[in-house]
């Protein structure tokens, strides 16, 4: 069954968005709704919003909504804080099960803040732990007896190689470590049975497939038979088990609900929270054949196309996000080049054309269309032109 | 010069709004803009906002904008996350100023996610380090040789009662300590002079006095000589010296940018700057002086009417921030009911009804109206009534 509903997002006209897998564009109903939270909910009821509007709430009915995406049970997630600062916490709780153990263990896919707020946390406390990073490939066979915490990026934010979620998780559990997965380019990108998996932590942000806007916060899940048993290391009042009561001393709540922080972000939130609407009746089975045939068409028809750029993704979908990348020695100013035609993808250095596939909003016509735009920036040596070589940030 | 401004704000008819010190009322500036960052940025730019819409330097740009109401020099504040995050980044950054010591200090007045954050930090770190918690009167008597950070909250959020800012940080330094300022009721609430205290740290958050919406993000300062030698605990990709570079290793930003963790919340910043706008023209002086007056005026109100309040407030506007509270053994269903006739303030347990006075929205006329209000509920013993009396929670 097609997953295509377009009509539920404000896209520019004339655009052909494969940059979803960075930022997400904006769901129809986001607006009305934030407007409302401002004017029917802050505006009206002021700081009886927090009782009247289920602001307070709002991190667990959204985290369940999360967590349906990710095969996620039923109160294991909760939202707010960013994504690093949610890497931080799980990593700060994994580490403090594994206290005889020494080494994180991560490979060079993972996403750069992943691995700097592992560096951050072993720097601050001290106390002799390293981070060891390997090649994707690599991981499994690293995964030794001194291995505290796997943490890990199933998906690869360059190639969208995928990692194989239960295989690693059952290494690291066999090793006797504990599996921290980041699933920034999983949730709404492919299917995750993270219950299944067994992992210990999973963490993500919302503003990539899940669309939730610039900013929107972050996930995490905590397995149920432990979340009653983590330490919380950024052990703020709103993970306490009564905020209210201002004791002075912490209690953590029971439960995820620990690993909330300070005060959630209302107005993030209910964007995010009608942004997840648009997955009403979304089966991710079918969502994931729509992904592989998206990927597969754009595969072919640039190879066909386009025979000086070399495909960087795997070229087995069993292996692949929902994206896919080429290299190009002018990868840089091709992007530009295509960014300038409405096309839209990202450069990540040295050499990747990144592209994002997201068939909630992609059609099969846009992938052709995209492909042959392609190819007249690439035979056009479009990337020549001084307007597209000038270095910017790209995010 | 008068700093009243009703006109800026959206305020229901009718209430009068003494909970400002816990949730700022909605500015009529604020929802325009952020329907604009929705549909004419994100919406219309997708992810090209980030460079074309100034996400990526809003931080910084809001930052300076709380910078000039907290006497913080241009450069050294920056937005992010929230208050109890931020504690935890200076916390945990001024005990590596002092690794030779292990006492933080704090005091019972301080709101109790500071004390928390400090807590989750020394547990987390395992170093022997302790947390000495004394009354607010003995903070400046306790700050002894082996303490390596003094962290207070200038305003207590119960009674409104305010440290001197410059003469316990004086203290602090003279015995070697670093100073760390929790400005969550004085960011707009009094003038601060963060430049000329010295203290190396402050941070606080924006959705009470500042208006910045619920769950709008805290901020952090860093002293500008210390900037570039802190150690960020929460080494976040976007407090990396080139975000974009995706290196594998952490290189922390110059400045007080190297605080920055995560992307930013753009819609919640977005609702804060247009917030911010309410300040241009505002003297902190005049807006002292117009605080005094209506907190004063408040209190003889009160007290003339109600002489079963007992003001736990201190009786000199030296020592109080822009809050007043009065104690009442009725006093949680006496605010219930005074909430029902459209006073608005808040209780604090065990015994404090607690108003805050903001007057860029408060009038005098409004503070007369509400203690003619107070006694209507004192005298009329409103709080025998069963609908006032259910406990709920207030924030």
């Amino acid at each position: 069954m097609t997953v295509l509903r377009k009509h539920m997002f404000d896209l520019p006209d004339g655009m052909i968005y494969l940059d979803g897998n960075s930022l997400g564009p904006l769901p129809r109903a986001v607006p009305d709704r934030v407007a409302q939270a401002m004017t029917g909910q802050w505006g009206a009821h002021l700081i009886k919003g927090w009782n009247l509007d289920g602001w307070m709430a709002q991190p667990s009915r959204v985290g369940d909504l999360v967590g349906r995406l990710i095969g996620a049970q039923a109160g294991s997630v909760v939202m707010g804080d960013t994504l690093s600062i949610k890497v931080y916490q799980a990593l700060s709780a994994a580490l403090q099960m594994r206290p005889e153990r020494r080494v994180i263990l991560s490979d060079n896919g993972n996403f750069p803040t992943d691995l700097y707020m592992a560096e951050g946390l072993i720097r601050q406390l001290g106390h002799g732990h390293g981070l060891r990073v390997v090649d994707p490939e690599a991981v499994a066979d690293a995964i030794a007896d001194d291995v505290a915490v796997v943490m890990l990026t199933q998906v690869d934010y360059r190639t969208g190689r995928m990692h194989d979620m239960k295989a690693i998780t059952e290494r690291a559990h066999k090793a006797g470590a504990v599996m921290i997965w980041d699933l920034a380019h999983s949730a709404g990108a492919v299917p995750v049975d993270l219950a299944g998996s067994g992992a210990e932590f999973a963490v993500g942000c919302t503003y990539k497939y899940l669309n939730g806007g610039p900013g929107a916060p972050a996930f995490i899940y905590v397995r149920p038979d432990l979340a009653d048993q983590v330490e919380p290391a950024l052990a703020g009042w709103l993970g306490h088990e009564a905020p209210f009561a201002f004791d002075l001393a912490y209690r953590p709540a029971p439960g995820v609900e620990r690993m909330r922080v300070g005060t959630p972000p209302v107005l993030q939130l209910t964007a995010l929270e009608a942004a997840l609407e648009v997955w009403e009746g979304v089966d991710m089975a079918d969502l994931r054949a729509a992904s592989v045939a998206l990927c597969e068409t754009f595969i072919a028809e640039v190879e066909a196309r386009c025979p000086s750029l070399t495909l960087a993704s795997p070229r087995d979908p069993a292996q692949r996000g929902s994206q896919v990348s080429f290299r190009s020695e002018h990868g840089y100013a091709a992007m530009q080049a295509l960014i300038a035609r409405d096309v839209i993808g990202d450069f990540r250095a040295p050499d990747i054309m990144r592209f994002g596939f997201t068939p909630l909003y992609v059609s099969e016509g846009d992938v052709r269309a995209a492909a042959k735009i392609i190819e007249e920036v690439i035979d056009g040596r479009l990337w020549d032109r001084p307007e597209y070589m000038a270095r910017q940030r790209v995010t």
